[in-house]
């Protein structure tokens, strides 16, 4: 046998699907991404990705891996997805990898990041690049709140619904506040994330710049776990999944 | 007759329209926008644009004016006509102007901005709002072409087809050519523009950047005024027109 895993990094404008995954009415990245590899390799192939993103979510580095026969050469393969795919979807690097390489499973951080502009309003082409918040934010207020988000914690305040069994303890590693001009981007990094993390703690930071809540309510939403004391879920147009490292 | 002529300043997404005016198979913003103020009016609309702008091309100063009966405030008059528009296109003002105002015959100048992305590929994200220019450019090179754009000539060399009678003479008062990271960003400052004239001359400055033209050849195009001397008509969707000024 000479079969090979292989593993892709991929960029996608997130604005046309449902998010990685097919749901309801919308197209999902990886079926697209796995019609395109099928045309390629001529076989049923099945895409493992790092993680979910959710609808409208935009990527400069998804990874993924796929086991294949194709004896097209691995460091060539995005080339041949090219001419397959949607222009807003991109393979920029293709590579073989250890037989067991997981993309999920062997993911040791994953990096995002959050775009706000801070205006009363937005250039059309921003609309699906941006959350949009329109009110003076207090950025100092942010930074310390953003302090108490990291490290170790049961981050079921700040989370969408689980699925049973899931482990709500989460371990932020960096929560990076970067102003210029009307733009604030958030940066977060984590081995994992929950289910809309990214964008209920962004919502919440967003609360406390504004005044709305205090930076020591972070504190006190840890201390809950009640989702109702933390900010609103932002929109995934804002959201970027950066990059996710290995090894 | 309390009759009112109303200037707009638009701004636009200019991906998904045959351009300014309506052509072909596509729809354009001045129809879009026509149809929106006919709604809220209720009254036909003639709207005169400062000019036109190609399939593809973005704004984010176009200025209008259209003469109404309405009731409503000139300068409340964009909030009305904001649930009436598609989000790729938004009015950011509205006021009354003088009756003899007039959007195209008034214009003092006109300020465009073409967007290079000078890298092996760009985002997705990034598709409809840059030039992709995957060779090494010499900016020096360039900006020394750009000084001889610069003044009045006869821009045959640098149009496309013109319309029977057009005087090609133009003066460029401005070409400022702004480099940050990957981006470079060339603004152009004219009374006005003949067709096409902004892409082919930003096709040429590449020529010269390039390596296969030189500085020199610029004028030696505004001598011969042939066309097929100067470089490749770039795409519009990295043009801008950023501003019309008055008075």
């Amino acid at each position: 046998m000479n079969m090979k895993n292989i593993k892709l990094t991929i960029q996608y404008d997130g604005t046309n699907y449902s998010g990685w995954q097919t749901q309801d009415n919308a197209i999902g990245i990886q079926q697209v991404l796995t019609e395109a590899l099928e045309r390629v390799t001529g076989e049923p192939v099945n895409l493992i990705g790092s993680g979910r993103t959710d609808k409208g979510v935009h990527a400069y580095g998804q990874v993924a891996n796929f086991r294949t026969n194709t004896r097209i050469r691995p460091d060539k393969l995005h080339y041949w997805l090219k001419p397959e795919l949607p222009d807003d979807i991109q393979v920029i690097e293709s590579q073989e990898v250890h037989w067991d390489f997981h993309a999920r499973f062997d993911a040791k951080s994953k990096i995002y990041l959050y775009r706000i502009r801070n205006t009363e309003r937005m250039h059309p082409i921003d609309r699906n690049y941006f959350e949009l918040v329109d009110y003076p934010l207090d950025i100092d207020r942010m930074r310390r709140a953003s302090e108490f988000l990291l490290g170790e914690h049961d981050f079921r305040g700040f989370c969408g619904i689980l699925e049973e069994g899931t482990n709500p303890i989460r371990d932020l590693d960096r929560c990076g506040i970067h102003v210029r001009g009307e733009s604030i981007d958030i940066e977060f990094e984590a081995m994992s994330f929950l289910r809309n993390q990214v964008r209920i703690m962004v919502g919440t930071l967003v609360e406390v710049g504004r005044g709305r809540l205090e930076p020591l309510d972070i504190q006190r939403i840890f201390q809950e776990r009640d989702r109702s004391l933390a900010g609103p879920t932002l929109s995934g147009r804002g959201l970027y999944l950066m990059d996710v490292r290995y090894e």
